[in-house]
């Protein structure tokens, strides 16, 4: 099958580029270095090829994703680096499975649901999760004598990611890990989980990095000069060509709008709407054409998709369900 | 079961609004004078309940809710308002099914796919898909000539939808509406249709009006003094607290972004993470807490979720399958 032959709007990965980002990240954070987070593509056959990298560990947003990465034989060492009030669905499940917490209220839900492993969750600078560093060691307490093993720490930089300059990175990310260094000393435990696709190498703290975005690389990391290339679009149609501007089959329930509008080669956006795309085109469009949209932002955009077509050239190698979504 | 039995996050529909939506539109615009739009939830059991209000025929804007609807017994006469070009799947329906053309190589392709019935689209002001006015009536010719039946004209004023002042609402709808009556004159049949939620009541030209976000209702409507009110929001529990903020599990991947952050009663909304909503509350709030989040455009938030809870007071009546998704 080939690319023309897909029903559009259809997600697309460049088979290719997606194994020089496995590839690139491997090399310079191999085997537990990276515990890739699989919120970012929400497929357990683009996990398997992480895992056929080396990566045996791996970290989930949600229940679902750590679900079905326990379907998937993936659930040798899955964190869900998320608080949960209601870990019962985590417990049954024929997997080794870790739960971020930082509260009481957390730590009791990890134990009643039957999760015996948690990291102590500390917020190190962004306006999310986690508890107040100099808390770390109490919960960490409090989580033994709940009888749960407590495996260490988790921070996540996130307000860092985007940040530009190399240097600045550096040196606000060692500030941010000086805190989650601190809260482990009074944690203890052979885990320091952090880090992201901006900081992948940059953290020289964490044990592990967490990063997801690497594997099929949002836009906005353009800026930071990294190593990994944009790996995924939406194929649409060109449905309607006016005098000024076409209009393409795809639109916001096919694309993740939160960081703004995708962006098309040689052409202006101009909106979308539920399933359009207003384009301005640099030169003539034929209705028919097929055209690359590259969405502002990968990890909602994958959310709306049913599957993903893994393509060569073009030609499709695969089509992977995108089985991890929903809650 | 309760609301707060819900996993969160949860899509909730609050029936009774919903109910009072749907009589309040059906009291206005009886019968076949409206043809409720499914793409703004997505859910055939909804599309039931304004069937139960008296409304027959229906509008999609997708091949699979033209699908969807065709098997969940609603294909009396369904209206894609859409181009496609690949109209096959659209053929072997067992429904009524009319598509929108606009250029000579849409009429062909529901000639091909085996569709025989059309309406030329009209651009009415709204920089998407239809044909300038003057065109329509060679393109009537051309499909007519091609087979296939010209029900009439459709053109959709999407751009005057959230004008706040009415009666400029009303004068603008009816200049557009006479760019498209002008058309209607060249195409011939019986049949204009045009208009939302925005309009419902003041396009007066359209022999059917095309409204789907009244049954659920947006807040970007809240300014024009509509009798519709929001009957949908996102159920989500408070996951981490902190001194200044608070942690929801809500995000990115629930709710539609692109007319900007939902909203939350009591409380200033900082952002959206993909599986995390960071607020203030006026209040303090706990660990544990629900809370209702509003979400700031509906038809993209209704696409993430695989259900509805339908919910009267705090008592679940129905869940729902949100089953049109996917393209």
């Amino acid at each position: 099958m080939r690319l023309g032959d897909l029903q559009t709007p259809a997600l697309v990965v460049d088979a290719p580029v997606l194994e020089r980002n496995l590839a690139e990240m491997a090399r310079v954070l191999p085997g537990p270095r990276l515990r890739p987070h699989v919120k970012a593509h929400k497929c357990t056959a683009l996990a398997l090829r992480q895992s056929a990298h080396g990566h045996a560990a791996f970290t989930c947003a949600t229940i679902r994703e750590v679900e079905g990465m326990a379907a998937a034989g993936l659930g040798e060492d899955l964190l869900l680096a998320n608080e949960v009030l209601d870990a019962r669905r985590l417990g049954v499940l024929d997997a080794q499975v870790t739960v971020a917490v930082d509260s009481p209220e957390t730590i009791a839900a990890a134990r009643v649901g039957g999760v015996g492993r948690v990291l102590i969750d500390v917020n190190v600078g962004l306006p999310r999760c986690g508890c107040p560093p100099a808390r770390a060691g109490e919960l960490a307490d409090l989580a033994r004598r709940s009888g749960l093993q407590v495996r260490g720490v988790m921070g996540y930089e996130g307000h860092l990611m985007l940040l530009e300059g190399r240097e600045e990175r550096e040196h606000k990310t060692a500030e941010a890990m000086a805190l989650l260094e601190a809260a482990h000393r009074d944690v203890g435990g052979e885990v320091v989980s952090a880090g992201g696709t901006g900081t992948y190498d940059v953290n020289v703290a964490a044990t592990e990095i967490q990063a997801g975005s690497y594997a099929l690389m949002d836009t906005a990391y353009q800026g930071l000069g990294l190593p990994f290339e944009p790996a995924l679009f939406v194929l649409a149609t060109v449905v309607s060509v006016s005098e000024k501007f076409a209009v393409a089959d795809c639109g916001l329930k096919s694309l993740g709008m939160d960081h703004g509008n995708p962006s098309v080669e040689g052409a202006q956006v101009w909106f979308c709407s539920d399933e359009h795309l207003t384009f301005a085109p640099d030169s003539p469009v034929r209705v028919g054409d097929r055209i690359r949209v590259w969405p502002a932002h990968v990890d909602p955009t994958v959310a709306y998709h049913e599957r993903l077509a893994l393509v060569q050239d073009d030609q499709i190698l695969e089509e992977w369900p995108v089985d991890l979504r929903g809650w």
